[in-house]
């Protein structure tokens, strides 16, 4: 009787996993600043809230596996905004964008396939890999190239007969890189040399700066069918803990094979997607504050750290995550020493420790992934006292 | 570029696959009684509702990935009315049961595993084994005996060196039966001869009819370690589209695989955990009129399917479901012809055709599973309806 392989080897969170450790910290009254996770403080919008307080069914019943009607039709919507053609049937609401990802992994891999990905990249993506029996092949980005993409021929020669998929994440997390229309055309000539399926998780499209256009994979003319995109609302209207998410595609061979897998489940919950509806209904200048919000905060974040010159991050063009090279020689050590041995006037602050974000090994040690959704004063005050730590830290005897 | 084999492989939904056909029959002016899916009629309880709106966070953010703590002890309170003493950390709040029985499976399981199970069985298991790369194999159970479980020396002969774990739902989905203790502590024994793990799915555990007693695999001394209950809301409390569901363990390695799976898909709904709080907080009395309404239900159900001579069915003693035996050639052609070419003044029966519930071929191919979630005097109608829907197919061309 013993655990599962995959049980022992799937890995634990970077960037939940010191929460017990900063749950000891807050017991002995030390405030602690997240950083660690993207989890804005952005009102969850009211008529998200009032949409559910309305629902009147008397039974909370099964929903379709593909998601509510209404909500699959006001996704087309949406996504027509950005003239992004699409129809209802091309668009399966998922529990959260977790399940996106699953769903579309699962559904164009067997074990032992890869899929090829820019690192550093969202570390549940490995998750994923390790619970599909899908090998990631990591295209190694940097800080120095704002880390875009590297020439198409080095992303070319990863491939392999066993690669399935390239598979990206624009606006990026953990980076905050946008990647150009140029980049995605390029990805999208390779896959097509290749035949692959290009995935792309486009969940900030929103969060971009300085007038940044985020250029969808599904705006690639000509390859429809080897196209899928996943979506959530968990960032879009500030609704983390509704787990609601979508995934887009127009290969009906590749939404017959999602529904499969979407049954399986269920459904996703229906309240939240009923929420979700009058959110959708929310106008589009509702993000033009929240854009210009994170863009400040941004801003305050890349001044504040870059005031120690040893501190190496590009500034992104979206989402709301930066990764930070510190001058550290351990980030896994060091945000742990953060939260077990430091403190200014009973404040610290969390982080997620780079190498998590990695799959080449070695890769992130003196990296962190700090996600800048606290106010402005707190994240001016979270990033001063991430300066104190590394200064403390590299002075402990 | 084509879908994975395991993409193609998944069955569809034989509880749902039928939907489309239905549809059609509706947009015909069909009305539709849908014994088809443990969608319960029970009004869900107000208090679950009321629990929601009075949510009154800011940002509905990311809960705990382990469900949120108030959650947590509300369950183990619930545990102990049974006489199960569980600790909080000895629960894990999941998106419905489907996610509890994932987690489960792949905490104890490799590709290529084998888990065994009686069958007929939830048919979703076979989504599962599919997703997990599992092997499900059967340990046949029969209408003639109840759908109880053979001699214990029958299902031993099933176990090679790749068995990992032998699993239950009782009371049962298909078929209603409620395990003995008896047979329960039969297979306890054997999981602990075989250092193999036992799995059960007890979220029917409410519904048992005439005083039967439902023993869980919790009460099993002296197997802690290696004993993990699944459960869920959807029934309990009539909240399917909620997704709440729960894992149960007192074996800390096997919670802190599940904590990792946990963290990869970040956490359950939150506002739905609200409502389960609520609902958990109604008098453990709520059950008794529910019960009652079950038990009439299935007498009528019964007494009005047996009075062709030719339907064979066991009268279940818990759940809502009744496998039953019908005179038909195959009941999949069966279910189809009665949503696509047959009406009774403009009314039909949807059902679940039964081969989808057996993993041996060929098994369940004249049984349908019928879920007894109408009201009576509809259940009633439903039951004459397919009486005569089989006496005009037998009867056509």
């Amino acid at each position: 009787m013993k655990l599962s392989q995959r049980a022992r080897e799937i890995q634990e969170s970077p960037i939940r996993k010191l929460s017990a450790t900063a749950n000891s910290a807050k017991a002995r009254g030390v405030n602690v600043y997240h950083l660690n996770i993207g989890q804005p403080d952005i009102p969850t919008p009211e008529a998200f809230f009032e949409g559910i307080r309305r629902y009147a069914e008397p039974v909370l019943a099964y929903g379709p596996s593909d998601g509510l009607p209404e909500l699959r039709r006001t996704m087309v919507n949406y996504f027509a905004r950005f003239g992004i053609t699409l129809t209802p049937d091309q668009v399966i609401i998922t529990t959260g964008g977790s399940e996106a990802v699953a769903f579309a992994v699962n559904a164009v891999t067997d074990p032992g396939d890869e899929v090829i990905i820019p690192e550093p990249f969202y570390t549940n993506y490995n998750g994923y890999s390790s619970l599909s029996g899908v090998r990631i092949v990591p295209v190694t980005t940097a800080a120095e190239s704002g880390y875009h993409l590297p020439d198409p021929a080095q992303i070319e020669s990863l491939i392999t007969p066993k690669t399935r998929a390239v598979m990206i994440c624009s606006p990026n997390n953990p980076t905050g890189t946008v990647f150009t229309e140029k980049e995605i055309r390029s990805l999208g000539d390779l896959v097509k040399k290749h035949d692959l399926f290009l995935i792309a998780d486009e969940v900030y499209k929103e969060f971009t700066y300085e007038g940044t256009r985020h250029f969808s994979i599904l705006e690639l003319d000509d390859l429809e069918d080897r196209v899928i995109v996943l979506d959530s609302i968990s960032k879009r209207y500030s609704a983390c803990g509704a787990r609601i998410g979508a995934v887009m595609c127009r290969n009906p061979e590749i939404m017959g094979a999602i529904m499969k897998f979407a049954q399986a489940r269920l459904c996703p919950p229906t309240l939240e997607q009923v929420g979700a509806i009058a959110a959708y209904g929310l106008p589009k200048d509702y993000f033009d504050s929240i854009r210009k919000e994170y863009q400040d905060r941004r801003d305050i974040l890349v001044e504040t750290l870059t005031s120690n010159p040893d501190v190496l991050l590009h500034k992104p063009e979206g989402a709301f995550y930066v990764m930070a090279t510190l001058p550290v020689d351990d980030s896994d050590t060091f945000a742990r020493w953060m939260l077990e041995s430091f403190d200014q006037n009973h404040e610290t602050v969390m982080m997620a420790p780079g190498a998590g974000f990695y799959s080449t090994a070695g890769k992130g040690k003196n990296e962190v992934r700090l996600a800048y959704v606290l106010e402005s004063p707190k994240l001016r005050r979270a990033c001063e006292i991430l300066l104190e730590g590394v200064r403390q830290y590299n002075n402990k005897s």
